[in-house]
């Protein structure tokens, strides 16, 4: 069966497709610019170059519509036909309460994605719109949705709860989420693999840290408690997002500068995090660079983001009482070892102690590493981050009719024989030009 | 010199006076139900019984006014007249980052305060309106201002920032200030007598709970974190305060409600908390025996609130890389040794390891106590706060012209040998009562 994944956002579109019997990734690619004007698309088959191609997309109907054209074209594509995708699996972010596990998109969880638009302003409309757009292009395929939140369900009231009025809970649905599910999942479950123990007598800490960041503590295998609320803004300092403020300070900020409520929300999601503090970078890598050139806003930036993380880590341990691994995960996690470096530097106290040297090594996705010293209490791993896989999984299981919610399912990356086969072949061409990387990658206990 | 020292709620006024040269406290007292109607002072003189006296105060000038009759009254009274007043003491929340240490008010401070009005909505304009009260009832004697945000400006700007846009900061004045100041200077100077350690070589880690609570992070003798804010509604879930939440959830609500940003900033500050989990309780008493007869919103409330406080505890201790000691202090930190119990459960990871039995013993105004077992790698003491004394030692040595920010300065109560005289008489008769208690009182090292 070949399995389309799709992950609409509110301009672009990204898909992979993958060949469930030959474990394959066939293509994977990305349409830009949606609904902006000058779109276009970067697709990459297996083993062919990646090819551009420009096409005018007004709404997520013409980018679903171009990717499942480039897809079964003779010369740039990858499949014969439509008929042969088998599902298609959705990235939602917001799932609200209603859903612990992915699911075949029916009506009424349609209905319900509608209801928690206004939940993930940022995320959800353009989901909606590029499941609405899929099931119009597919309509003879079973799509299925995988919702960021699910993985979180397991959290206690104590965690997911706020201390607001009762009623805005009961009423409102008012309380935490949690998102990056899809990530955390996978990376729990390889951590499990990697320190050979059993997953549900597992406590991880798992920092997702990308554009959008979170921070997972993961409680004998389930998430206990995230950092981020009911929507993604809540928690670590990110690209464009405040992550926690004081709650009185949108309020000030209004009565000061006359600022509307929507502004000051937009504000908060748009320009703050590491784009307010620098006044123009959301991207690790500039900021890393302009502080190397002596720019000192690019240096506070990366101390707050760093400090927020640091205190996150400290306090999920003492929520979770013991922990077996730190785990760092997506863009910033897997490649940025200058922002590792400094939310790892001076943690001894907390059993954490990590190699300067390995760390200042891991910068791949192609293989899982150890970062930390022997004598660390807490290891601490870099585990690349494979949300395409769990959707991909989660849509085959459900046509298969063999899924369940995670306690109750096993996924193929669980194996301890498991191999990423794609980034196993990848990781050849790595070692030949970077052979310490072998002293640092990580394998099953 | 006889000191004293003024609290102005919104609609109460607290008062002590002070003898300096005895060392005693004459008189201790309380205005409630200032402004609101039936109005009246609980006046207790030093060696006799506590009298309540009703009288109207529609005002806070009726209610200072009210102080000073009642201390000169030849029957009631303390003190002769008053002229024998030397100075003023008054407790302002929020000085904003123009105040690093106590001051006499004069005009210029006076402004300052006003301009921080918006801040602290809940505190400074009472503060203010005792402030001008005093002034006018005790015109001839200085007045001090003894800010609770003036310790905390020893912190670095990764913990003062937020990653929100950089002007509104440099507009705006949006930092984090931090309040409970006079308590930390308080509370942490007694923690490094006791720890037998130079204050400034000093790493703490000291709760402040009571109906307002907060954390702070003590580096090198100084202020280097905190849980509250720009205002005092960050952090911890308090009384009727939520503490944190996700910044986005305001706006959420007040579109799902309809509500307005100032009535949505009101229900955050006071109807939320543990009032607003429970729907009824503030008080930590009236939460405990809800509990204990099975009412498990009150349960939830606790599970929350220690919750908060361990992830705090544990995120301080990652952002200092290492503590001497942590601390509990004011109403609910030094008596409610049942969320102690919740709080320090599922720590020794951290090297945190409490004493039950001890911890249970330990509920008195009256005595510094040790609650660890002597194998914590971090010792847990209580030290009850005395937020009166700083302000009266402030206000002492601004008019002797000894004062300078606590770095350069010494208190009384930094001595090896200092006796608070008024506790140290109590804790005689307590310990007839309580015979135990002797075992965990905690002494300099």
């Amino acid at each position: 069966m070949v399995i389309l994944t799709l992950n609409c956002g509110s301009s672009s579109a990204k898909y992979q497709v993958y060949d469930w019997e030959t474990r394959d990734v066939l293509a994977v690619g990305l349409v830009e610019k949606v609904t902006v004007g000058g779109s276009f698309i970067n697709h990459k088959v297996k083993g062919k170059e990646e090819i551009t191609i420009n096409h005018d997309c007004p709404t997520h109907l013409e980018a679903v519509d171009l990717i499942i054209k480039t897809l079964t074209d003779r010369e740039k594509g990858c499949i014969a036909d439509m008929p042969v995708i088998g599902a298609v699996g959705h990235r939602v972010t917001h799932g609200g309460d209603r859903f612990t596990k992915s699911v075949i998109v029916n009506d009424a969880a349609m209905a319900a994605f509608n209801d928690m638009k206004d939940m993930s302003p940022l995320h959800n409309p353009a989901q909606i719109l590029g499941l609405q757009a899929a099931k119009k292009v597919l309509p003879g395929v079973p799509h299925c949705a995988v919702m960021d939140t699910a993985w979180h369900q397991t959290m206690p009231p104590e965690s997911y709860l706020y201390a607001v009025p009762y009623e805005w809970y009961e009423k409102y649905s008012v309380r935490r989420y949690g998102f990056h599910g899809t990530s955390f999942l996978y990376t729990a479950k390889r951590a499990a693999v990697l320190l050979g123990k059993d997953p549900f007598k597992t406590n991880l800490i798992i920092c997702h840290l990308g554009n959008g960041s979170s921070i997972n503590a993961v409680k004998d295998g389930c998430s206990f408690d995230t950092s981020m609320g009911i929507t993604p803004l809540e928690g670590l300092v990110m690209g464009t997002r405040s992550g926690d403020v004081d709650p009185a300070l949108p309020f000030y900020v209004m009565r000061k500068t006359g600022m509307s409520a929507a502004d000051a929300e937009n504000a908060l999601n748009k320009k703050s995090g590491l784009l307010g503090i620098t006044g123009k970078y959301t991207d690790r890598r500039d900021i890393q660079k302009a502080k190397l050139e002596g720019d000192k806003t690019a240096l506070l930036a990366q101390d707050m983001e760093a400090h927020r993380v640091k205190k996150y880590i400290g306090g999920y341990l003492a929520a979770l009482g013991r922990a077996d691994a730190l785990v760092f995960t997506a863009g910033v996690g897997e490649f940025a070892f200058f922002m590792r470096e400094k939310i790892l530097a001076g943690l001894e106290g907390l059993g954490i102690v990590y190699d300067p040297g390995k760390n200042a090594m891991s910068h791949t996705r192609n293989a899982e590493t150890i970062i930390s010293k022997p004598e660390s209490k807490i290891p601490v791993y870099i585990i690349p981050t494979d949300e395409e896989l769990v959707m991909t999984e989660d849509a085959h299981a459900l046509m298969a009719g063999t899924y369940d919610i995670h306690t109750s399912f096993s996924y193929s990356f669980q194996s301890r024989g498991y191999i990423n086969k794609g980034r196993s072949e990848s990781l050849q061409g790595e070692l030949a030009k970077n052979p310490g990387l072998r002293e640092i990658i990580a394998l099953p206990k």
